[in-house]
């Protein structure tokens, strides 16, 4: 299935606001370092004033400047987070809205596959990118997730992170070879509500509960990992059955941004080197579909990756989903 | 851009419940007739204990049967509604999750353009089906729009509909010709915040606000109107200078049902005869997503289509976006 597609920028935007992870476990009362071992953050990102339109919009603007692209001469843009600043309309027209060009008519729609919502859209689009009606392509992730955590719950306000990436797509000149070399994504819908926030939509309107039993972020790590347990091998097995390749002898691999007890549970399952595992958790926190690009991101900046290195990135949503996508980048 | 693909199943979900616009009009003390004239609606139905995943299941099994196949030939199952059950996760999954076969991993995410979701997935996946990794996709409308209305706003309590519409998707064989011709989709993000739901979302979390004003749908159809009659004609005239056909010679025209006004003003901004525009608009209301795929299917069972007819799909939506695919079907 191999699909050329090239990674031509990318660009993020961080709140500027930091939480430790210290102060948190002062807060709840729990032990000085439960955070950065349990969770394996320290510290992370939450808004104050900022939307996730905003984020997403300077987090594209930052983008298209790495490209040394002009924001009309995107074809497409795809806004790929789990979070959302309202149920209707959709995010990506809102971060267009944030962009301010209000003469440019680029479509624009929003994927959503939770926290795989980067590898389905990077995945999707390596069919549209023909270099006749797409030639460039953007996908934002921004996620704000402080705002739907239990004040009480501090598994998961240890765990997430707010903050916004935005990667620009076109084709590779001829003699460039980037391209996805191969993608898959299964669905495990005996888990479809293991992680989930209830109110805000048709069954639980925002109108009618204002507990946070209802708007917090629920998410049952044990079910969780214990699908992950059953499914990730064999996942990981057929996905690289049909590939010339070994997970091994890849260039870096960059896995969701869980937990700490999911990398590790990861690393162990595809038995990798450390160096070979590219982890932010512990500044960034599980920052949803943000977590995957912003480490890429990252990867690329700090010169980790170069042109024709072979990078994998695999994650897993809310669904439950494995997705898994192989790039020569 | 012509696109090999072929509708080959569709099937629907309509609660029992009926609303008739006349028992609307006696709970607001509006004048009798006033839906019908206005909004363009007799009786539309409403869920009563449906989800909106529980509807798109059973949309979905009734498109398997009519296609003849079964759900593990799926390769893909993507939820294009615009509204939802919950925040986190995405519906597609809830759909598999409610149609109860838990051992089979379809990969699913969900597509979000308010109400051009179905042209924006029909026309995504126009570029996927390779008949290799996708041989078979299913497209999902599934919508409740009913828990998300203001109690006291009766044009949008007398306007909207739930429902829930299912397509099935392959590559034709090679002496058939059914293809997605030409498609596109404008967005003008001035119009971004003209139809909203403002709480459920992370900007203003569903613990917060308990108002109507907040929670229910709001549409600013003055200005919704104002942005469609500065652009639908020339969306429509660049969409078609490209092409060897002329809107009306088409076979057939579906647009999203957005209220017997949009409508008028459809018809008229394209010379449109009567017979060449289906309308279900009177018995469904504004279904959101649902409402051009639930039209097509009409149309398609009514037998008002046939195989090499030629039929557009055109609509708004919230964005404010106009998208357009013409389809051979």
């Amino acid at each position: 299935m191999m699909k050329k597609i090239k990674i031509i920028g990318s660009g993020t935007y961080l709140p500027d606001n930091i939480i430790e992870s210290e102060n948190l476990e002062k807060k709840f009362n729990i032990p000085k370092g439960w955070s950065e071992k349990y969770s394996g953050v320290k510290q992370r990102h939450y808004i104050t004033s900022e939307t996730g339109a905003y984020m997403g919009a300077r987090a594209l603007e930052s983008a298209l400047k790495y490209a040394g692209i002009d924001y009309n001469e995107l074809d497409l843009i795809i806004s790929a987070s789990g979070s959302f600043d309202h149920p209707i309309p959709h995010n990506s027209c809102l971060i267009q809205n944030e962009m301010g060009k209000f003469d440019d008519t680029i479509p624009s729609f929003d994927i959503d596959s939770t926290c795989l919502g980067f590898i389905t859209s990077f995945d999707t689009i390596s069919y549209m990118l023909d270099g006749d009606r797409y030639k460039k392509i953007a996908i934002v992730c921004s996620e704000v997730v402080s705002k739907n955590l239990d004040p009480n719950d501090w598994e998961t306000q240890t765990l997430f992170g707010d903050g916004a990436v935005a990667f620009i797509f076109g084709l590779p000149k001829n003699n460039e070879t980037s391209c996805v070399i191969a993608a898959d994504t299964k669905t495990y819908p005996l888990g479809s509500k293991f992680a989930i926030v209830n109110s805000g939509g048709s069954t639980f309107p925002s109108a009618l509960n204002q507990s946070s039993e209802y708007y917090a972020f629920k998410m049952d790590g044990k079910k969780l990992i214990k699908l992950a347990i059953e499914h990730l091998k064999a996942f990981g097995t057929a996905f690289f059955d049909k590939l010339p390749i070994k997970i091994q002898e890849l260039d870096l691999i960059i896995p969701h941004q869980a937990s700490r007890v999911a990398l590790n549970f990861f690393k162990k399952t595809f038995d990798l080197r450390d160096d070979k595992v590219f982890i932010n958790l512990e500044s960034r926190g599980n920052m949803l579909s943000a977590s995957i690009p912003l480490a890429l991101h990252e990867a690329i900046t700090n010169k980790k990756i170069k042109r024709g290195d072979k990078i994998l990135l695999i994650g897993t949503g809310a669904g439950f989903s494995i997705g898994a996508l192989l790039l020569e980048y």
